[in-house]
């Protein structure tokens, strides 16, 4: 199958690889060209993916536009804050649509697949999201991930495409289960690192990992997603690696701020996106829409978007009487 | 209250920092006088706990049998192999015998509290468990746990005598849940470990958290436990500190052996007891009798005691085609 790549970042370039792997041919657009012009001539992807060299069978997209006479299938690995402006330019696309971004748009409370259904509507849409650090998929470390679709026929063709021995992909109907606890642990990944920043240790993560998978549950079951979702990669399996791993960029966000650095600061100095900041923001207007109690997401969206002390916030995180689930 | 700490390892020492802070008297006895006198002397559990003071106001008991008329409730923190024949010295007791080891007795398949039902039928049981590595709750870090027992009240009392703001104490009615969580997790650390030594990365180790804890909770539930109590502190909780934290004890012993050291080695010169191992052969055992498909407790078990190559089962437990919950 011929696969555009729309986003240079780790993760889309990380997909790619995978592809590639699997004799399918990739095309990558960046939104800088003249990075991606970089890309193809030193076939690495310095800034996000140092250190993995690039397939030279790889071929560049000036334009998105071109992917859609081009190609079979379009992955969008973009920013959340970009998707709808970016996937607008998909509006006549007919093949199928795999969203790899981890966000909740502020303004419609859509994950990514509702924003494609509604820029892209001849699109097939589908989601893939688990526990998959992209520099770990890159070198082919064992990983597994979940291909959603509301069709069936379209996680399996997802499934199809991207997988292999060392990158299982299994199915799921429930898109917007997957996509919400793909959004959401991001959110929680800060707490975790404002934790680890402050020296609060491995007991009261293990705590917050507890009760965060259940808050994520509740918020995403009163917007419709299915409750068994969050018990599997995408919701639980997400939630562990990007609250423990060290190569978490969320949780390296929240490190940084626990240690005393400056949120604007942070912001500015980290490479990539951290979604949970954005997500945030969305998933607190989210939960006041659906009117569920999320003390958690609530505790972070105070300490970056109303400069709540943060240790305040995680006493108050791992101190509270509310009861967890046990 | 007057407690008796039953074991000077790490978590009974731990136990007992929490009960003087929460201004309870505190009777300390120990499997070697020795050790125990020494501990007496310097006021520091040296080999388990070093770099913590222990409070001058202890006490030490010399026998076992002495905390049946001194005492209001007695702390059992003894490794899963010797507990039966510590606890037979207790058949009189009348009080509170909580239990806080974690294991599985091989030959009977019971948990703790279910040998303690057993040799000390006059005594209320319960059990004490949670993600709460000894060293953390030691040094005051922020911790949640759960006190297990058949009879609420207990576990109230339970409850009372050890929460504090630090240290917050849920009550659970399904002890036989919670302290399968606690027994079980240590299997699973022990693959986790396995997979750190081996450098399989933490995208793996999320996947086998998300289908571990679904295989405790079958096992569980065919047990007679409910299935929630898998998702709580006790569950969920304790295996994701176990298999993430660099202080899990199974897990190190899991990575010693990924790393190329031999299984009688790691046992000999493990700092305490590293219950993963005997347990692996209870769970095993237990799966059998219970007739529960186990296959993360059955690598485990094939990698311990039928000398399996380890890079084989892990490869058996990331790449085997069977469902996870999502």
């Amino acid at each position: 199958m011929r696969v555009a790549i729309v986003g240079a970042g780790a993760w889309g370039t990380a997909l790619g690889l995978i592809l590639t792997r699997n004799a399918h041919e990739v095309l990558l657009w960046g939104h800088h060209p003249e990075y991606l012009r970089q890309i193809e001539k030193t076939r690495t992807n310095e800034q996000y993916l140092p250190g993995v060299p690039l397939p030279s069978e790889w071929q560049f997209l000036e334009k998105i536009e071109g992917a859609i006479a081009q190609t079979d299938v379009v992955v969008v690995a973009v920013p959340s804050k970009a998707f709808r402006e970016i996937v607008q330019r998909l509006a006549a696309y007919r093949g199928i649509i795999v969203s790899v971004t981890k966000g909740i748009e502020y303004e419609s409370g859509l994950t990514m697949s509702g924003v494609l259904r509604q820029c892209a509507p001849q699109a097939s849409v589908a989601a893939l999201s688990g526990p998959t650090l992209a520099s770990e998929v890159a070198r082919g470390f064992p990983s597994a991930i979940v291909a959603a679709s509301e069709q069936l026929k379209t996680a399996e063709e997802v499934q199809l495409l991207f997988h292999r021995p060392s990158f299982r992909v299994y199915t799921s109907e429930d898109i917007l289960g997957v996509e919400l606890g793909g959004a959401l642990k991001n959110v929680i990944a800060i707490a975790a690192g404002v934790g680890d920043g402050l020296g609060f240790g491995d007991n009261s993560k293990a705590a917050l990992v507890t009760r965060a998978i259940a808050e994520i549950r509740r918020l995403g079951v009163v917007g419709g997603a299915q409750a068994e979702t969050f018990s599997g990669l995408s919701g639980l399996g997400d939630l562990t690696v990007t609250c423990f791993s060290k190569l978490s960029r969320n949780r390296t966000l929240g490190e940084r701020l626990g240690r005393g650095e400056k949120l604007e600061e942070v912001l500015q100095s980290s490479k990539g996106v951290a979604e949970g900041y954005p997500t945030a923001r969305s998933a607190y207007q989210l939960a006041r829409n659906l009117n569920v109690e999320t003390p958690i997401i609530d505790e972070v969206y105070a300490m970056l978007y109303e400069k709540k002390d943060l240790a305040d916030s995680l006493r108050d995180l791992t101190t509270r009487s509310s009861k967890p689930e046990n």
